[in-house]
């Protein structure tokens, strides 16, 4: 078979060593579930991960229990040592360990312990644009724990530009390695992608950061815009196995593994994973592209009025759903 | 809620008018089912797309019926002017009618009657790349019975793109209005998309054609790639209900018609369509994305082996196909 022979054909068949994959299944997905997994599901996107190459997995959320109950949550809320070490022993392979921490929800003061006698190699602080200043003390304390960290900006799209131009400079200033562009709402176009990444740049200017894309489904571009991302030089990606994450899902990691032509990636341990633990959850959890979303994400809302409604017994009445949603004021 | 103002903004809050949608729900999804659809589907999705401003309606092949026994095949392989007047009375309406006619596969001298007798309003002829010079005859015979053409070169990913720029360059002198890029496969990223698109353009160089693409799904970037089509002055723009269609199907018209900010489009016709009468046929025709044909499109194939695989037993197996593929010689 013969391809046709294009700059953009030859471009796409090498691959850039300095691209980290993530893998985000367990944490995003646990949105689904109030983070209750069997703990053989979570074995085996873990020993899957390893064996595709995956960079970095997540498995969940440093909150506080102060915040959020034991009881009706399950340990990827909280990411306890012992939980991690539970699945991963002590972790010697070589792919990282991350958990995300949400700003204005955990402690890690008290819940984060030094970085030498812990599993975790990287903490994710997630923060909205009111919350830059404390997202930045947490960042500040996780470095000094000796722990990589990333930035992640939610609901960027809906944050007025000079806002969020001046957050990103600021967290130019601050320990974090990587600076994610996180599409919330799932409502950007591969130009708008295009555009963000070269306005992070530009406050970037001096740095050394990196850049990373967390993408929503909810306009089943999440694959596609992660690949824009790829072209324009981002090198953190975030992906899950079958899109498992809240409402619409994120990236693909089977159409993300397939693109990347890097030989220390194998997509074959992903698929029997996906095959044998992540799809068989999906008529309960009930992720995934659906017309709901894709309105909210056209919108460039939240999706939460979209959950609610296909947590309803009126799932799959779209007109309704698009009548209530032009109806409000 | 305020939004990012960047370019990228700005540019998508207008339209473009000279824009086309096509709807090949019928014609492409008929490659599911043998044509088999009950009359109240097509007239209910003739009825969705004239209230939703589509622009083209696209029912199905004019086939010969001395190659395909017509108790086998709906009456949609071979849209007789009865059969489709059943439908349309006399269409009475903005939107055109359009057929396809498969090179090697119909009789036109016969079969077609002169465009002042039909509801047809086009004639979109398909062949490979062998069949160019028939391919030639029939956009000529079409244009002197008054119908407007369209040629789809098929499988273009899989042509050597000397072969492909010369048929590229003759369809420029034929009668065709619209040359038609057709990722096949699936196969295409936004990169190739672009590139065809200005290669296909030197081709075309002092002709007044315009170009139109007809995505498949197979790696779930039928949109996102009719996305970056539009974005590079792509004006024919094929799409279906629910992105039904052949295998993984096609471009979804509730994402498109809902990017679209043209105001004589209505999202809400088609949500209703959807979900009375196109997602109830989902379970047993199972067109959409799956893994399968995301390694068939991964690999820049056809996707027989994944349309078969998935019609037996072992669907769902995808560690099992992926062996299959990967042991082919």
């Amino acid at each position: 078979m013969t391809h046709a022979k294009t700059d953009a054909v030859s471009a796409w068949l090498s691959y850039r060593p300095e691209i980290h994959v993530l893998d985000c299944t367990i944490r995003d997905g646990g949105l689904m579930n109030n983070h209750l997994f069997d703990e053989a599901v979570v074995k085996a996107v873990y020993q899957a991960n390893v064996a595709a190459g995956v960079d970095i997995m997540e498995f969940g959320y440093k909150q506080s229990p102060d915040l959020f109950d034991r009881s009706k949550f399950g340990p990827w809320k909280f990411c306890d040592e012992s939980d991690l070490r539970s699945i991963v022993g002590n972790n010697e392979t070589d792919m990282k360990i991350s958990v995300m921490a949400d700003a204005g929800r955990c402690n890690l003061e008290r819940d984060l312990m030094q970085s030498a006698d812990s599993v975790i190699d990287m903490v994710r602080v997630a923060c909205y644009i009111h919350q830059v200043p404390e997202a930045l003390d947490m960042l500040q304390l996780c470095h000094e724990r000796g722990y990589e960290t990333t930035i992640n900006l939610m609901a960027l799209s809906a944050v007025p530009s000079d806002e969020w131009q001046r957050a990103i400079a600021t967290f130019g200033q601050s320990p974090a390695k990587v600076i994610y562009i996180v599409d919330s709402f799932g409502s950007l176009y591969s130009e708008q992608v295009h555009s963000y990444i070269a306005e992070f740049r530009a406050q970037l200017t001096d740095t050394d950061k990196e850049l990373g894309i967390h993408a929503h489904n909810n306009q089943n571009l999440a694959y596609a815009n992660t690949l824009e991302a790829i072209t324009k030089g981002v090198n953190y990606l975030d992906a899950s196995m079958a899109g498992l994450g809240r409402g619409a899902g994120n990236c693909q990691m089977e159409l993300l593994m397939g693109f990347l032509h890097n030989p220390s990636y194998h997509l074959r341990p992903l698929l029997n994973c996906i095959q044998t633990h992540i799809l068989p959850m999906q008529e309960k959890l009930k992720w995934g592209f659906d017309i709901p979303y894709m309105i909210t994400g056209q919108l460039n809302q939240h999706p939460r009025t979209a959950m609610a409604f296909n947590e309803s017994k009126d799932r799959g009445d779209y007109v309704a759903f698009y009548d209530s949603i032009m109806s409000e004021d």
